[in-house]
């Protein structure tokens, strides 16, 4: 249908949405928003209107969507958005991306910014809905409490098809910090998560269950060069197609990367306790494609998330009978929800991942959360029935759950254990900052908190024990993943732009009618970094939340004994470049 | 028996214990620590040992107890320990002080610090007892789980009567950041609680269920000019009995506050949603008083919790058969644990009360925690009973319980409520801080976190909500009270020093042959909040911490209707002097 769409000859506004008065305003980008996009984009906004110190679930917090400066037009997995906000995990700046459809249906809008304010004046549940002719609030308490996929399918009969939902489950109406806000993929199934610190919560608090996308009698994005734009747009996918990683993550999705997280002894083990696992080949990305393959019916081992995208990493999962269990199932809630609780059958993983998803609360985090609850005895390392009974512990919303559902940091100060794996709040994912330690240092000096996919660095040929070099790699990863993210653009883009990294310029200037140099993604990235920094500044962050949690500088991970040991001094010069 | 103790001719030592190795080394005082003593030696000793980031209830962190300056010769009101460490509820400095008889005890041990290092090799309870030979560990397996009552008399039985215990209940045990230390008032009641903070869970980290201080066979501390100390120490208790507050503590004890407070309308009510209370009088300190004079028994309307206190503020308050419930029943306590969950029965608060003790976790912090419960429908206000079951399910390590004991702010947090009256992590007592502004900004900047003891302007003939002023006011009295808090004196004594100030300096030079001046009180002061400030520092605490809830600054608080207005410019401008 997208094919066919005219071209808009306008440029893209911000939308603002006031949940208290149920308003919404159109207003033209102010100048200094107009180059940003992504996550850059939502790093601006929070800094020039939200109060660094407010509350992240009170009145001045805002909800924030912004498509990354190149989504609109399916360049291959290069339509994200980014949500933003206060964190109510970290209690810094939060940005989180998600693929899905999201993007497409904001840009064929004219969104460039969602700007979501205020609480609302009384309790209750509404959908927003917004389309051509700006939009308006549905009641929604007939979906109070529902997981995200009724939630999903009542919305896609009630609106169609063809629109863009991002809706958030029973976690982030009981304003969990683990909540997060889940988007259509291209086949309408709610599963692409901007997951990561708590962001759903803060959808909750504004009294908003779901976000229906409407572009029914919109355009494409202009493009200022249209030529200029296709040549540019051809080099980018015949990269893609051609970076020897793009087929491995085709064929094995994510999960390609376990054996060798395992190989440096960096697999995160019962509660991050070791670096190695010892049912790790049947969890592993080639036990994984096989096992789909094997099984007829749903399954599809290589799956594309949004339309256009040539990658193809994502993967629906099935069960014996070849039916669905859930879809995408990656490698950082393989290791969070698997070999983190020692559970090492991809079936019984798949459930966790289902249920949580369904939750709507991000599997990193109650992957993590769990596996300080097992530290604390609350369940036995493997017991994949009791976790799944403490996931439902969090859908119904017992105290216990409410822990959980709080993330791993308030687990651990709740149930008294030491060993969180965590900084800033938010917990690590898949790999092991004392095996991988440029990685240990993105986790610890992201001013999202700890993150992969703010750098990770598990790819690059360097001792990843070494201590020595570490944070330079670290701050070169964390500059390109934060120009990434303002572009829209996927982490496996990246493999395609490596080949070719003049025509992220190219794009960009063919598409605005800019003359930006070939260090654009630097630029961006950079600057994004930067007012993330003053943002958590102003909230309160110093260098002394810039660390990883003590216990791993003095305490060796099995089997190969590494402890943290990158110095204070090189995780305070990240940022001085 | 003290009095015919002889005079100690040596110079009290640190006594370092090694809970890894049990093993207790004496060591003479350091040349930087001897002038200092009580909050603002635990405040150095911090600073010079302990790394501010460190984990609290790991091996970094030290749990110490320092008496102050004045401690030793049962100067009216003068012989209070400070324990000190760094709080897991705040993340920040800690120091609590208690009165009891452990000060005492410890200046006849000759103990200057009594500093507690690392974690136990394996898991277990032990009793640390210090005597004239030094100290051992014994095991306490027996006393495991036991209620602070019901080990402080197990100790005795074994210890004798004689010595002072300082011991931690089931919340210590469990680490809950709740968690205080318990003290042996002169009549062997474990109720002078070291409360704030969660230092009772850092004792559990350490494995302590108790220490013994054993002073068979000691010596009183040497004074320098015994003459000179005894005309100052006369002239300090007459002007102590002469201040008509005083009279007005002995008998009616701290409750004499509460009337005081509600006509300011700053009586914290129902989760600090109102400042002023329906059953008030019911709750008065008058009240309180004739109730215990009304009923025959155990009661005692005006009770010292030292020996040689003139004051005797405390109480102890009996039930209707005249046995004792509880001792003291303080107005902090009938604050946050009657009017702030709308319980207006004082036979009911002291039931709460007792039952919290036994549990060893400070009322204010729970009081508070229930309030943010009661917010989050967990409890009907005024429902006492409930309150009751609530406070067994902390004693029972519940997951709710476990929410409840880890304090106010991870209560709000795992419930999912704004209203959580905090700052820093650590619930503010029974005053109102938008109606005693005052006690807001000490509220907002001590770098204790909220607590009234670090500087209470409720009696200053101020316009209590009028912002203007209050950060001057605030920083006399946190200087005050900082310099208070290192001499070992009772907040009540700093009446008696307001007659005759340059007292101070005159116990202090006979005492120690020292030539201070009569400043020497601010001098203390303002040493220990630098300290602590820069303590907290270098944990990663600015400006954006010493500030109140955002809530309390835009909602008004009936029935007079203040915000919190105080300019930040103020709040930052507090520690310029």
């Amino acid at each position: 249908m997208t094919d066919s769409l005219p071209i808009r000859t306008t440029n893209a506004e911000v939308w603002r949405v006031n949940v208290r008065t149920q308003s919404i305003a159109r207003e033209p980008t102010p100048e200094s928003w107009q180059r940003l996009g992504g996550r850059g984009l939502t790093a601006r906004i929070l800094l020039d209107e939200v109060p660094a110190a407010c509350e992240p679930l009170g009145p001045q917090n805002k909800l924030l969507f912004c498509p990354g400066l190149l989504v609109g037009h399916k360049l291959s997995s290069c339509d994200r958005i980014s949500v933003g906000g206060k964190s109510p995990l970290t209690g810094g700046v939060k940005e989180a991306n998600a693929g899905g459809t999201t993007g497409l249906q904001m840009s064929y809008l004219g969104i460039k910014a969602l700007i979501i304010e205020e609480v609302p004046a009384q309790a209750g549940w509404w959908v927003l809905v917004l389309d051509k002719n700006g939009g308006h609030f549905e009641a929604a308490d007939d979906l109070r409490g529902l997981g995200v996929h009724d939630s999903a399918g009542k919305l896609i009969e009630r609106h169609g098809t063809k629109v863009a939902i991002a809706l958030i489950g029973p976690g982030g109406e009981m304003k969990l910090a683990a909540a997060g806000i889940q988007n259509l993929d291209k086949e309408r199934r709610p599963s692409r998560m901007a997951a990561r610190g708590g962001l759903g919560a803060v959808m909750g608090s504004k009294g908003l269950k779901a976000i229906v996308f409407d572009a029914e009698g919109c355009a494409k994005p202009p493009i200022a060069h249209p030529e200029a734009f296709k040549e540019a747009q051809k080099r980018f996918t015949k990269a893609v197609l051609e970076h020897p990683q793009s087929a491995v993550y085709r064929d094995y999705g994510t999960a390609a990367v376990a054996r060798l997280a395992y190989s440096f002894g960096a697999l995160p083990t019962r509660n991050f306790s070791a670096g190695d696992f010892e049912k790790m080949e049947a969890i592993s990305g080639e036990t994984l494609r096989q096992t789909i393959l094997e099984r007829d019916g749903e399954g599809d081992p290589s799956h594309a998330c949004m339309p256009g995208c040539t990658i193809r990493s994502s993967n629906v999962f099935p069960d014996v009978n070849g039916k669905c269990v859930v879809s995408p199932l990656e490698y950082e809630t393989i290791a969070l929800m698997g070999t983190n609780l020692g559970i090492g059958e991809l079936d019984a993983i798949a459930r966790l991942n289902m249920a949580a998803d369904d939750i709507g609360i991000d599997t990193i985090e109650i992957g993590a959360a769990l596996g300080v609850a097992a530290e604390a005895g609350l369940l036995q390392f493997g017991d994949w029935a009791r976790a799944l009974e403490l996931l439902h512990e969090i859908r119904a919303g017992t105290p216990l759950g409410r822990i959980l559902g709080s993330g791993a940091t308030i687990t651990g100060k709740v149930l008294g254990v030491e060993h969180v794996p965590a900084v800033k709040g938010q917990a690590m994912s898949g790999y092991e900052p004392r095996a991988i330690k440029g990685t240990g240092v993105t986790y610890a000096t992201s001013p999202q908190g700890a993150d992969h996919t703010a750098g990770l660095t598990i790819r690059d040929k360097v001792d990843h024990r070494d201590p020595k070099g570490q944070a330079a790699l670290s701050r070169t990863k964390q500059i390109n993943m934060a120009g990434y993210d303002s572009l829209g653009a996927c982490i496996f883009s990246g493999f395609g732009f490596s080949l070719v990294p003049d025509v992220i310029a190219a794009l960009l200037n063919a598409r605005y009618d800019w003359n930006v140099g070939t260090d654009i993604l630097q630029v961006l990235g950079r600057e994004a970094l930067k007012i993330e920094r003053e943002f958590n500044r102003q909230a309160g962050f110093t260098p002394a939340h810039d660390r990883l949690p003590e216990y791993m500088t003095r305490e060796a991970l099995p089997p190969l004994g590494p402890v943290f040991d990158v110095p204070e001094e090189d995780l305070d010069g990240v940022f001085n470049w």
